[in-house]
């Protein structure tokens, strides 16, 4: 045994040798969700021995977190989870070192009048880069966040596991792990000679509470491992670069579904997600006049429409690239198979919990782990209450 | 040329020379829609010169026609289309032969009551079958279409293309088109002794019209033959079947999308189509509690979600395959990506048409090939009009 308050171990290769045989609570996954999970597990439950796992490093950069639009806004947060809401944002902007946190506003530019907008030319003085970016003819009306913000989920994500650690977790990197029942297998990876990644070794792990946070592949993870039939759906998100100036002043924007998000000087394109992909779709890139992009083609379709009222969008600034390895894409968790689902977790088996991020996780990602960490630490309170 | 009134040639194979040159038009696909556009063609124009083109024989066994569901329903038809759809079902019922003509109600079951709905169990009594299959607590009320009936697709597209052919079209099979600037591009396909398809020779033909009418392929065809793009999608719909008695007699059933169609003595399950799969999507089987079944894992869902208020489906009555190849499935094209969207057709381009069936050809098919063939033809009249 460790002395209390001791940082956990940390393996990051295999000729490190892990011989542990059984955790409290192991978490699968480094994600925002899952890192975040295990960090506010070492607060609420101290007592609770706790191992993190990640197939790769810390933070995971194959899965949703790391291309993430990373944008706070209170649009469309049903009245019921503000308060989660408004906890995520200030435990993002406050607690977790530099995640680029960049409060600015989100502008959702609307083709006629609704409850709160205001014209679109009356912010022109105040947003000048409107003027290039938008027909305000076609889309004359504006509702305005002012509460919005920008910043970096990978930072986070890498900010709560290394704290995590700090407070006492185990940390074991490079490991695919698979659902047993009564605990799982960690299958340490290592990279031969000629580039193969392949199992170095196997081990069993007992564990009371496993916490599956594999975004898009943890619900996969559940069913195969366990024989479960779960309802959440996946989606393949691409997020393309528009190469039109942006800079620390310039909004969010949103048209029809499609965010434009300030970074690195330019824009970078959050498209809509009308619905998951099927099992077993393989992302390819799209045709733009018979010429192949890499962009897929759902998307391809979704800019070509809003063309004519982001003009930017039709001309050499968008990035379509040449094949899919060129635009930035990953795979997202679909809670309920729903795209406007909230960030959830689900006990799919008795300590078998699913966390799931989702297209709303910048918002209310946060939250959503507190609640499920509280929940296993037996914690009755919620620090967004009351 | 042939006297008027003569029948169209047919070339069913490569070791019957092709050296046509040119057509007044060309419909590629002999599915129902292309069989039947041809068809109305050769009444509406018999001066211009028809040229039918299938990839394989007569009807086309491949597409979504041999596969459609064969019901005839006003159910869920727009008030605008009603007669559109009347005159589909009297064209089925009367003009074109055996189609396996079955006159059957159709029945929406309800979980709650609606304008029109009668109580699931006053139904008993006239269809006993209802008893085995509906637990009538959880859907208490149904709507009835009097109206409906069932048949054959694939009945009605051969005997539209036999009866073109008869009226003076000429019909070219095993044969690959592809759209060239102002006609086609015929590949005819040959099997050779190692039984790959290959193509034997092109020839390009000229043509003042080409509709394309070769379901979810046209639009694909369209955009890779001429670099256009069209909003149309596709979706993959597998019918599994229920080995449960059905009879003459027996209706057909609806429950929250899913149609239970009589055929061969048991049911074939038509799923709802929810959304379009993805560009690049290759169906692949499910897992039923972790077994690899045939279909694929959105039907299982909609399969798995209705076992309760439709036991058969929680039996070994449903056959659920051991992988794809064991489920009937087709390709369907979604006239503009919308699941709900009636058949229709498209001039995209000056001369080319796009001709799609789709999940509504049962009701409306006919009629929209029709309205083709009358627009191609200059008539105005339409048969269902005043």
């Amino acid at each position: 045994m460790r002395p209390m308050g001791a940082a956990g171990r940390v393996w990051a290769h295999v000729g490190q040798p892990f011989s542990e045989r059984g955790y409290g609570a192991v978490v699968l996954g480094a994600g925002r969700m899952g890192a975040a999970c295990a960090f506010f597990l070492r607060r609420l439950a101290p007592e609770l021995r706790l191992l993190l796992v990640e197939r790769g490093g810390l933070p995971n950069e194959e899965g949703a977190t790391v291309l993430a639009p990373g944008v706070w806004t209170a649009l469309n947060v049903s009245p019921e989870r503000r308060a989660e809401a408004a906890w995520t944002r200030a435990q993002t902007e406050r607690e977790f070192g530099d995640v680029s946190w960049q409060a600015r506003p989100l502008l959702e530019l609307l083709t006629r009048e609704a409850a709160g907008a205001v014209p679109t030319p009356s912010l022109l003085p105040r947003f000048p880069e409107l003027a290039h970016l938008v027909d305000p003819e076609a889309l004359p009306f504006a509702q305005v966040d002012e509460g919005a913000a920008t910043y970096r989920p990978g930072a986070v994500a890498l900010a709560c596991g290394q704290r995590a650690v700090r407070a006492g977790a185990d940390l074991l990197l490079n490991t695919h792990a698979h659902l047993t029942p009564g605990g799982v297998r960690l299958d340490r990876l290592t990279v031969t000679n000629t580039h193969e990644v392949v199992t170095h070794e196997s081990r069993e792990v007992l564990a009371g509470v496993v916490i599956v946070a594999m975004g898009a592949d943890g619900p996969p993870g559940a069913e195969h491992g366990l024989g479960l039939h779960t309802g959440h759906g996946r989606a393949y998100r691409q997020a393309p670069r528009l190469n039109t100036p942006s800079g620390e002043a310039t909004p969010v924007l949103r048209v029809d579904g499609l965010t434009l998000r300030p970074q690195h000087g330019g824009f970078t394109l959050i498209p809509p997600i009308h619905h998951r992909d099927p099992h077993g779709y393989t992302p390819i890139g799209g045709r733009l006049t018979g010429v192949p992009v890499g962009i897929r083609r759902e998307t391809l379709e979704d800019l070509v429409e809003r063309m004519g009222v982001l003009p930017p969008l039709g001309t050499e600034a968008l990035e379509v690239g040449r094949s899919l390895a060129d635009i930035p894409g990953a795979w997202l968790a679909l809670p309920d198979g729903d795209p406007t689902a909230p960030p959830r977790h689900e006990e799919v088996a008795p300590g078998l919990h699913l966390l799931l991020g989702g297209p709303h996780a910048d918002t209310l990602g946060l939250a959503v782990a507190y609640d499920l960490a509280a929940k296993v630490a037996g914690v009755e309170e919620r620090p967004w209450e009351g």
